[in-house]
C-alpha cells in the first residue's frame, strides 16, 4: 500500500517537456504535409503546449528551437507562457540550416563558418539568461558523407574548441547537454555519433556538461538502457530526447515502436535515481502524417506508462532473483511488472491531481483542435524551414 | 588478347542512364543546400546530362520525373535531347508529393486518392507513348508509420489493382519497372518493402512486368548481388537504380559507400547474362553537398569500373576452383579480378571511342561549370519541390 | 460477452508445438553449458514435453529433429508419445552436421554429396510415414562464406532439384515447409536467406510446399508481421518457428525479446484467418543458460498472451479508423488490446480446460524437475551433436 | 622517390601477430569441421606460424590463448618459438569456458566464480612474465540473455573491480588490452558492448590500459574507422584484431567482406600516426571452412594490401582539398590510392626482404600443407574446447 502510494506520488511529480516543434509541420525529404490549425509564431506553439499540459499535468515546460523560436522579447515569451501555466525549458541550437553549414558548422574547415557558429551558440546562452532555462541542448548535423571529405581529428579538436568556448559561458546553474545520432543528416561520419564520443567530450569540459540520450539515434541492435545506466553510474546523463523508430528516422510517438525498449529504459533510470532534477525528460519528435497535439498527449502518456510500469518492479524480488542467479524468475519479476495494465492506475493519478482520467477524449471533447483551425487561418505555418 | 578485346566492346557497349534529378538541388529533411549554377528547368538539365554523354560516351539517355519534368510539349523535349546527342529514358511517376497523399496514393483507404494517383500512371504512360520511352519505373512511398494503421491486406489489394490496370495500359514494347525499398518515408510498413513482393507482383502481371533493384534500398546484412542472381535466373530482372550509403538515405555517389559491393554485383550481371537490352542500368542518387555534374561523372565512372573488374574475372578459373570446392582459389580468382587497377584500361576504352581518357579532368577544363554559373541566374532552381 | 466467448474458445484450440532439441543441451559457439537431469533420449524428450502440455494444455505435440532423434522403431516411439498424452509433429531435417557438408548439402558442388543429403531428406519422408507426421521442415545451412566460393546461380539449380525430388515423394497429406534465414552458419551467402526466395521456390513446387517463418531469422529492420500478412494473403504461410533475439542468434524464449512484435505478428495471424489447421505454430529456440522446461513453458504461455492480445483487438473500431484515415485512432484501438493484461483472461480460460492457472508454479510445484536431476544420472545428454 | 621509399619501409617494418587459435580447428553453434592435418599442441602451431612469418616476414610473433594454449613450462615454449624464428606475442584469458561461468566470470553474481576468474586473470600475468609477452588481452564473454537477468550497475561495478586488480599487478612494461563486443555469447547485454565502455574503464584504470578494436564486433552502420581516429586521438588505441564478416559472427578472412573498410581503417591509423610499437596489429579469426595456414597468409596479405593504400594517399593533395572543402576532389585523393593496384609494389618489398614474391604460391610448393596431414595423425587436434 505504502508502495504504490510511493509509485502514485513519483508518477505525480514527473515532468516531461515537449519540444515546441512538435507542434508545426513537419515531414520527409520527400514532403511536409501541411496541417490545418498549426501554430504559425512561437506563441501559438505555447498555447497548444499549454493544452497538453492542461489535459496531462505533467508537460509545464516547452523546449524552444532557435532561431526557429526567435523572438524579440524571450522575457515577453516566458511571461505569455507563465499566463497559461507554463514555462520555457531547454534551448536547443541550430546550426544546420543555413547554406553556410554545408560543410558543417563547429567542425566546418572554414573558420569563418565555425565562428558564425559559435556566435549562434553563444546567443542561445544570452537567450537561456533571458527566459531563465536551464540547459542548452547542442546536437550537431554536422559530419562528412565521403571518406576523405574532411580530417576526422581535426573535426574533433574544432569541436572540443567550440564546446569548450560555449561551457565558459555557461552561468553557474546553467547546464551543457550534447546529444549524439548515429547518421543523418551526415552519411558517412557524424562528428557526434554515439555515446561515448559524447561522454569523452562532456568527461573533459566538467560537471556542467551532461550527455543527453535521444532513443531514436542508435544503430541498430544497441541496447540503449545499458547506456542509461552506464551514463547514471557515471553521473553523466543530462536527459532524455524520447521519440522512437522502426529502422531509422526518429520522429514517431515515443513508446510506439517498441513499449518494451521504453519500459526497460525507464527501469534503468529508476534503478540509476535518475528520477531527479538533474535528468530532463524531454520528448523529440515530430508529427508527420499524424494530428500533432493528440499525439504530443499520447507520447506523454506512453512515457507515463512506462515509468509507472518501471515504478512497479518489485526491487526486492528483483534482487534476490539476481543474486541467486535464476535467469527466469529475475526476468518473470520485470515481466510482471511490463504486463501489468496501468491505465487504471494513471486513470487515478490524474484524477487525484485534478484532471480527467482519459487526456486524449478530454482533448478532442475541448473543442480545441476546431478553434485553432477556424481561427489559424493566413499568416505562415510554422515549420522546420528547411 | 581476344578475351581482352571482348572486355573493351563490352565496356564501349555499355549504357549507363543519368536521373534528370541528379542535376537539381536536393538536401534531406534537414536542409537543401542549393548550388549555383543548378537548371531551372527540364531542358537545362538535358543540357547537363549532354555534359555527362559528352565526357564518358556510356550515359546517352536520360530518365525523367513527373510531374518535377513535366512540359507541354514531350515531342519537342525528346528533340532537344535528340539535338544534344541523348535521347529521354525511363519515365519515372510521382505519387508522393500531393497534399493528398499523406495515406498512400494507390494504397490510400480513400478511393478517390487512389483513382487520382492511377490516373497519374496512366499519364505517364502517355508521356512514354510521346516521349518514345521503353520502361516506366514505379516506386511508392505507400505505406504506415504506426502499426495499425491501415490494413496490410487491403493494401496489397489496392496495390494489386493499380498495379494491373497500368500493365493492361502498356504498349507492346512498353515495360513496368516495379521498385522496392525498406524504409522512408513510410516508417512502419512500406507497401513494397523488398524485392519478394515486387516479385510477386511482377509474377502475377506478366512478362512486362519487371523489379527494379535499387542498391541503397535494402536492410542491413541484406546480400543484394544474391538478389540480382535470383531475379536473373528467373528472368525477372528490370533494371537497377545505382547510388550508395553507408546506413541509410540512397543518395551518395554509386559505388562510393561499398565499391567492393558494386562489383560483386557486378559479376553476377556478368554471371547472369545480365547485359543486354533487358536490364536497363540508371543512376538514382542526389548530390547533395558535392557538386553535381562531376559527381554524376565519377558516379558512373565508379560504375563502369565495377563492370570492367566483373568482365575481368576469369570464368574459367572460377569454375574449376568451385568444381573442387576450393574456398581460397575461388575467393582469390574473384579478388584477383577485384584488385586490378582498371582504370588504365578504361582510359584506353575511352580514348577509343574517341573521348579524353580523364573525363573529370575534361569536364573541369571544358568551361561548363563556370559558364552554366554565369547564365543561370534568376529563376526557380530545379529540385524535389518537396 | 460473445466474443469473449469467441477469444476463449480460440486460446483453448490453440496448438503450440514444441521442438525436442529444445529439451536438450544447447549453447553457442563458444560454450554448451550443461544442466543437471537433461534427457538422454528422445524418449526422455518426449517425457518432459508432456510436463508442458500437462500444465498448459495447449502443447500436445513435439516436433523431432533427425538424426538428433533416430530411434529403431518410429511407431514405437510415437505409441510412447500417445500414452504420455502427445502426439510426435513435424520432422526436422538435417543436413548440416556431417563432414561432408563442409560447403553444403543439397547445394554442394560435389554430386555425391548432393545425392547423400537427398537420401536424408527422402528418409526423412519415410519416418513422417511411421509417426504420421503431417509436415516436414526443411532448412538448409547450406551457402557459402566468401565471395566467389561457389556459384549462387548453380547453387539455386540444385536446391530447386533437391526440393523437387522431395515433393514428388511426399504424401497425399503431407506437406514441405521451406525455412529461410539471413545469415549463419553460412555467413556471405545462404541458399535460402529470404522469404521471397523460399516464396519462389514453393510457388514453383506446387500446394503442398509452404514458407515456415522464423521470428529470428530476418534483417534488421524487416518487418516480420509484414511477411505474414502476405504470405497468408497469398496461400502460403506454412507455420512459425517462434522464439527471439535482440541482434543475432535466434534461441532467446518467444516474446522475450520484443513482445510487441510477438502481438503485431498474432494481429497479422487473426486478420488473415491464420488460425487454422494449416498454420502450424511450433517453437524453434534452445535455452542455453536458463531452466528449459520451465523456459519452453513460459515460451508457450508469452505466444498464448500476444494470441489473447491479438484476439482481443477490436476489429470493427479498426477497421473503422482505418476507414477513416485517423492515424492515431486507428494506432490506439491496437495498442488498446495490446495493452490490456491478459493474464487474468488466460487463468480463466486454463482453469476451463481444468488446468491450474498459473503454469509456472504448477510445474515447480510438480517435483518434476527434482525427479529428472536425481533420476538421470550416467548416459550421454542429448544435444545438438556439434 | 623517397616517398615510394618511406611507404616500401614502412610495410617491411609492419608486424601483423598471428592468433594460436587460427591454426586449429573452430565452427558455428552448428558443426565444428575438421580439418586433416590441424595441430594438436601449442608446439605444432607455432610450427604453422613460423611457415606464415615464413613467407610473409612480417608475422614474427604469435598470440597465446590460455588455457588452451596451457603447457608446463612457457620458457620452453618461447625458446621453441625462438628456434622457429619467430616470438610469442599477447597473451589472451579465457574465462568463458568453465561451466562456472554460465552466469558471467568477473561480472558473475557470485563472488566465489568471480574470485576464480579473477585467479585465471592473474594466472595470465604470470605466464606473460614467464613468456615475457608485452600485452594481456582481455575479452570477456560476460553479460545477459534477458531483461532483468542481473543488475548492469552492479555487473559494471564487479567488472571495475576486477580490472583494477589485474591492472595493479600489471608489470612496468605490460599492458592490459580491454577488447568490447556489441552481442554474443551474451544476447541481451554484454558487458563490454561498445568502445565507449572499454574506454571508460581504461580511462578510470590509467595509462597501461588500452582499447582494441575488433573489426568484427560493431553494430551494423557503426563507423569504425572514426572511433580508430578517436581512440588514437585520445591515446587510448592498444591495438587490433582483424577479422571481417557481413552480418555477423566475425571470423572470416580480414578484409575478405569488406576491403574498402580495412583500408580507411589503416588510412585513420597512418593519419593519426598509428603505426608505432604502441598499437599492436593482430588478427582474430578462425577458419571454418577453408585451409587454415593460407587462409592466414591471405589475411596477413589483405591487411598488409590496405596499408599500403593508405600509405599511398597524397596527405598533401588530401589536406589542400579539405581544407578547400572540395568533397570531390578530397574523396578523390582517397579513392585514388585505394584504386591503386598494390599487388607489385608488395612482391617488391617482400623481394627487397629475401622471400618470394607470392607468399600463398611459395606455401603451396614448399610442401608443408602434405606433411602436416601425413605426420600429424592420431592424438587430439586442438580446437576451442567448447
Amino acid at each position: 500500500m505504502t508502495e504504490l502510494g510511493a509509485v502514485r506520488a513519483a508518477l505525480k511529480a514527473q515532468r516531461i517537456e515537449t519540444p515546441s516543434w512538435a507542434y508545426g509541420n513537419s515531414g520527409t525529404r520527400f514532403k511536409v504535409f501541411a496541417q490545418a490549425g498549426v501554430p504559425r509564431t512561437p506563441y501559438e506553439k505555447l498555447d497548444d503546449a499549454a493544452q497538453v499540459h492542461r489535459f496531462t499535468g505533467v508537460a509545464p515546460s516547452v523546449a524552444l528551437h532557435i532561431p526557429w523560436d526567435k523572438v524579440e522579447d524571450y522575457a515577453g515569451l516566458a511571461k505569455y507562457a507563465e499566463e497559461r501555466g507554463i514555462t520555457l525549458g531547454t534551448i536547443n541550437a541550430n546550426v544546420f540550416q543555413d547554406d553556410d553549414y554545408k560543410l558543417g558548422s563547429v567542425t566546418n574547415p572554414d573558420p569563418a563558418v565555425r565562428k558564425k557558429a559559435l556566435q549562434h551558440l553563444l546567443e542561445c546562452v544570452d537567450i537561456m539568461d533571458a527566459t531563465g532555462s536551464r540547459d542548452l541542448k547542442l546536437w550537431f548535423s554536422d559530419g562528412t558523407n565521403y571518406p576523405g571529405q574532411d580530417d576526422i581529428h581535426a573535426r574533433q579538436d574544432r569541436l572540443a574548441e567550440a564546446l569548450h568556448t560555449v561551457y565558459e559561458r555557461l552561468g553557474d546553474h546553467q547546464r551543457m547537454l550534447l546529444e549524439y545520432k548515429l547518421f543523418e543528416p551526415s552519411f558517412y561520419t557524424m562528428d557526434v555519433p554515439d555515446w561515448g564520443t559524447a561522454y569523452a567530450h562532456c568527461l573533459e569540459l566538467g560537471e556542467k556538461a551532461q550527455v543527453v540520450v535521444d532513443t531514436g539515434h542508435h544503430a541498430p541492435g544497441t541496447n540503449i538502457e545499458f547506456i542509461v545506466a552506464l551514463l547514471l553510474r557515471a553521473g553523466k546523463l543530462g536527459g532524455f530526447d524520447f521519440n522512437s523508430r522502426f529502422y531509422a528516422d526518429d520522429d514517431l510517438m515515443a513508446g510506439a515502436a517498441d513499449p518494451f525498449q521504453l519500459f526497460r529504459i525507464m527501469y534503468e533510470v529508476v534503478r540509476g535515481g535518475g528520477f531527479t532534477d538533474d535528468v530532463a525528460f524531454m520528448l523529440d519528435q515530430c508529427h508527420n502524417i499524424e494530428a500533432k497535439i493528440p499525439a504530443i498527449i499520447r507520447s506523454v502518456m506512453n512515457v507515463q506508462e512506462a515509468t509507472a510500469k518501471a515504478l512497479l518492479v518489485d526491487a526486492e524480488a528483483l534482487a534476490a532473483a539476481q543474486h541467486d542467479g535464476d535467469v527466469l524468475a529475475a526476468n518473470a519479476v520485470l515481466m510482471d511488472a511490463y504486463n501489468t495494465d496501468v491505465r487504471p492506475l494513471l486513470a487515478d493519478v490524474r484524477q487525484e491531481l485534478g484532471l480527467t482520467a482519459d487526456p486524449i477524449a478530454a482533448y478532442k471533447g475541448s473543442g480545441w483542435a476546431e478553434r485553432i483551425v477556424a481561427e489559424r487561418v493566413g499568416g505562415e505555418q510554422a515549420g522546420w524551414g528547411a
